[in-house]
């Protein structure tokens, strides 16, 4: 990365400025082509609906486990009980508070009972079982490419993903996010600490400038240049909306009103 | 397409060739650029596991209905009886004969009945109904980006799908392609009528070079040469694999022996 | 871009919000897809330093005209006098002063002469004239696509570039910034205006959440905390290097020291 | 490649098929996203005009050498008398003849001399040296990125070039092609050699399946066919033009009349 971005420089500049100090340099004004120049690849198995929301970043390659040539395994995911979360009322693509008792416990029972009835009826329409076992010598089972449209998307699937650092860290960026959907999330997490021992120095730029940094708004910054002076900004003289309001006051520590 | 694929030409040329010369010069020699200045945006009803294969092609523009945001609707594909194939026994990835009898009857019963199922369990955990009415007040309800994953690849999503006229047409030739799955070829055959209504010398253009054409291989070349100088080959002396050489004596409407 | 949006939501949810709080919403969290979902082409004329500056812009159609098969025009680029800068001493990459006197005359004179002469000389090699007629009937003339090579990077070319108001917005982002050389920014700052006038409202969000916002880094937003708290931070104490603080300063409106 | 291929197919597959016939299967059927799994980075010195055609391949890595922050070297590309060839007269693209006698020397004098010229000039803008000297202590100098537009776009350019297999393979089946120019075929054809050393296998099917086969267009498929079933053929009744009929002739080895 260091050695394709000082070919812009030419001859002479190596000396300076440290590896460092050029990542920060290059990470902070959107020099991103040189993070294109390192690659890692990913062996990952992840729920279908997980994988659904993954592949929307296309700049990366992958090559997926494929229902039409296979038998998948009999292998979904289920959330932890502490991860059981009611929908938010406030927010339509978000969570609320976890479910508890009765409902709780009803909720997990169905998503199980629901998989593993499916993955049943799915070795029953192929006839045959994931270890390649006939089930009943008179069938011909239904075609692989067809029996899977039976099993729901909390199923594991599995890919190789690659993709290069600066579309790896635009990835970590939105999905390491606290707005991403946890099942993602935990991914994400995962995956910036292969970040943080593969590329220390990129890894504590993108900490330092992406992930603890602020986009700071037209208006948001007036405001703070108001209150660095002295006037006592409320959202009403503020020009923002109350959603931007609080958040912004949240993200200066101050109380919102 | 036509102005500026011109643009390489300078003033002057537009009178060499007529729009339809130009275009089947382009679409022969790989001249794919002047393609992409045309855009389509469809917008699409289709299963989860067509959407899988889709959504690998990745030079599209895509914004897809959220389960995150709102319930999915109570619709779900199961195969005509016509396409309720078996595996086939000689390619790992494809249909066989179609199933009869009980084991069509009870197949088609499954997918219906794992499906309503997942549905009505889908619904339960959301604590909520399509139309928004609440099942039970006592209850909070699932969070929607948890609950969905109780529904399997056979229920509908929507998208619209936006992609330049070179795209589509890469789209198209691989997925009209009888190698395709069924499920998907359905909807690639439909969109090609829009391409040949759309752009009706783009689209004779692509059946006459790409979708009727053939493409021999090296060996392939050496074969039809021997054979037009009089040459009596066969598999063992035409160099080729059983299966390439019985797909070429195929293509060229001979005997493969 | 509106509709696509919707298409996430569902149905029912087109009164929650207005077209203009959808739009600032959705650039505000980088919901970019919705953005992809509008083209717009672009005739250009520029010259051959600036695009290969703008060609690095990947996610973009192009057709350029083509020095193989036409012959270039005698139009060049010479930068008007109050933009004749010298080499900036503090920055590698910018300008300093204004060139005056003498030099600038020369250096003027310079530009204008060798681009003269060497379209004179790619005439010559060419054996032909722009408008086709033959300079000497006894020779050939050497290929287009070896004569054009005579030809400095100042003469014009032209394109059209079609591309989607996403990559749109992240291609003025960088090249109407006061970073991008002056050159490429003229036409940066022109099509910002067609961006106004095509899409007000999604201009409107750009200026607001992209060109007059800033981005602080995780020192930065320290500082502005505690300087909200009322401690007098100093470069020294601040965590950020002397050119970050001086930026920052700069951004907030204060004094550096 | 072959394990990312392999994820596919699931456990237990392994033993079906060697590496060397996978290979050749993903290559002819174009299952091309386990290409994509490999990645080479090539360094690269080419003229600007090369570069030009060159970064038009849009799905690759660059970092290329700034004329903004450096000084370009006094390097210039000037064919070699056996390539100083004329304009074709029957292709609007391509190159006849070579050059003989009086027209061929003042040709490369004239390249040679103009190069030379914009370099000298190009110094004097500057007011400084490749190797860091002043020209005259009295003067400023022009800016970088300002006097390097003096320079024809035949002087060298350099820059990390980072590709996949797959869009390798694209990139070089056209531009390794014949009617590719030949100052970019030279770096395509040296690319090739790499490849054939870095992934034998897919060399040798990709010189099987791309570079030695021919794609036969319906017409094309259908004379073929007529030709082996002891029929006359000619242009006349082939329905191709005479281009496309002569084309295929010579590419069976035939007489076009």
């Amino acid at each position: 990365m260091v050695q394709a971005a000082r070919v812009s420089y030419g001859i002479g500049t190596k000396q300076v400025q440290s590896d460092e100090g050029l990542i920060r340099y290059l990470l902070r004004h959107r020099h991103t082509t040189p993070f294109e120049m390192c690659e890692i690849q990913y062996h990952v198995k992840l729920p279908i609906f997980v994988a659904r929301q993954w592949i929307r970043h296309r700049t990366a390659n992958v090559n997926e486990y494929s229902g039409r040539y296979s038998i998948l395994d009999r292998e979904f995911y289920v959330p932890a009980p502490e991860h059981l979360a009611a929908q938010s009322v406030s927010n339509r693509q978000g969570r609320g508070s976890v479910l508890e008792g009765t409902e709780a416990a009803e909720a997990l029972e169905t998503l199980k009972r629901d998989a593993g009835r499916a993955y049943d009826d799915y070795e029953r329409l192929l006839n045959e079982r994931a270890d390649g076992s006939v089930i009943d010598p008179q069938r011909q089972g239904l075609a692989r490419e067809l029996a899977r449209m039976n099993l729901p998307v909390n199923f594991y699937t599995q890919w190789y993903w690659k993709v290069d650092l600066h579309n790896l860290l635009h990835f970590l960026m939105l999905r390491a996010d606290a707005h991403a959907q946890y099942e993602i999330r935990v991914y994400a997490e995962a995956m910036l600490e292969t970040v943080k021992r593969w590329v220390p120095l990129t890894y504590q730029a993108f900490a330092d400038y992406v992930q603890g940094g602020l986009e700071l708004s037209a208006q948001g910054l007036s405001v703070v240049k108001r209150l660095l002076a002295g006037e006592a900004v409320t959202q009403e003289t503020s020009g923002m909306s109350p959603r931007e309001w609080r958040e912004l006051m949240a993200s200066l520590g101050r109380p919102a009103s």
